[in-house]
């Protein structure tokens, strides 16, 4: 299945900007993207990137500046399904994650990310279209319906986690085995561990 | 298949103290653990409470004011596996969720927290034990190598959602059925749409 992959390669993880600056967001959104096309390829899909600007990532590369939700859209409007989306910040995604979304039988398969965010979309209805903004995943349920279908929600917290925030990075460090968690702990991040939560610290100097 | 569900009765989600007093926390946490005992129960398993002190839930009760792994870890030699142990706090758990963790054939499978904790866990081999504390999920799986078995994790975002700040609140509001959701909105929480994510409002007076 082909499988859009939206990329902010212009000014990624803004929310990001207290950690790394913009030189570094961009490598790492970059580590990110690729972690979540080798997930894709190793569950024997065909991922097409969707960038707001020119991008060096080894994959099919087509560029749209226009906000995600008409740039998505407009893929779609091209393409013949079944289709898949999935976000490029989803760096823990592994190939059965990404198949138990993409092998749902159903017209519309969402896989909701966290605070109400849609990180993966599998799409067998031609007239299926995205709407993204902060809680989008109940509307894409909404919008399946209004087709008339009965949408399947994916529950994965490969998929859900999405990284979008400094404490989204332990996450990748607890549990990634890609190109993201290694930028990571090159750059020196690593797990803090407190009494509640593992969080995250950087070395200095690094 | 007997599950263990360990309850704080006694001063629960402290980290929740700046938006909820002690009274609504413990409201609040009993109104989870409700969810989590009807999920193992509508899954077809035998949930356990294990509190901390003596408290009021539609479930078989046993007090042990130990520390959480002291005390699961004697419930665990009391016990004939396969047992389950599952967090109180996990308010998202659906039925589909438990069955797929306790239904893993494996000696030992484990459902991830946030943060690099433990929310769940079958167990098959008599020797296994726990030990909670940050980043306890990675020593649960090589607990598991040690016995000789190779731990299988169990991808879910309903069971890795553990609510402990106000952050997680609004999970609950988005994607939650039950009492949990349900006490949130009486107390007046709501979901509050920015660019980024969903956050979580309360209403003045309520």
């Amino acid at each position: 299945m082909d499988v859009l992959v939206p990329f902010d390669a212009t000014d990624p993880k803004s929310r990001l900007s207290s950690v790394l600056d913009a030189d570094e967001r961009r490598d790492f959104a970059a580590a990110m993207c690729r972690d979540v096309l080798a997930a894709v390829e190793s569950a024997g899909h065909d991922p097409a990137v969707l960038a707001t600007a020119p991008t060096d990532l080894a994959a099919p590369v087509s560029v749209d500046d226009r906000p995600l939700t008409a740039a998505v859209n407009a893929a779609l409007a091209e393409s013949t399904p079944p289709i898949g989306v999935l976000a490029a910040d989803v760096p823990l995604a592994t190939p059965a994650a990404v198949e138990r979304l993409l092998g749902v039988e159903a017209p519309v398969a969402v896989a909701p990310g966290l605070g109400g965010g849609t990180n993966g979309l599998a799409i067998r209805d031609p007239d299926f279209r995205v709407d993204f903004h902060g809680a989008s995943v109940r509307d894409h349920r909404e919008a399946a319906r209004a087709l008339g279908h009965d949408p399947v929600t994916v529950d994965s917290f490969r998929l859900a986690m999405d990284v979008d925030e400094p404490a989204d990075l332990v996450e990748v460090l607890l549990h990634g085995d890609g190109e993201a968690a290694a930028w990571l702990r090159a750059a020196g991040f690593a797990p803090e561990v407190s009494d509640g939560r593992v969080g995250v610290t950087r070395s200095e100097g690094e």
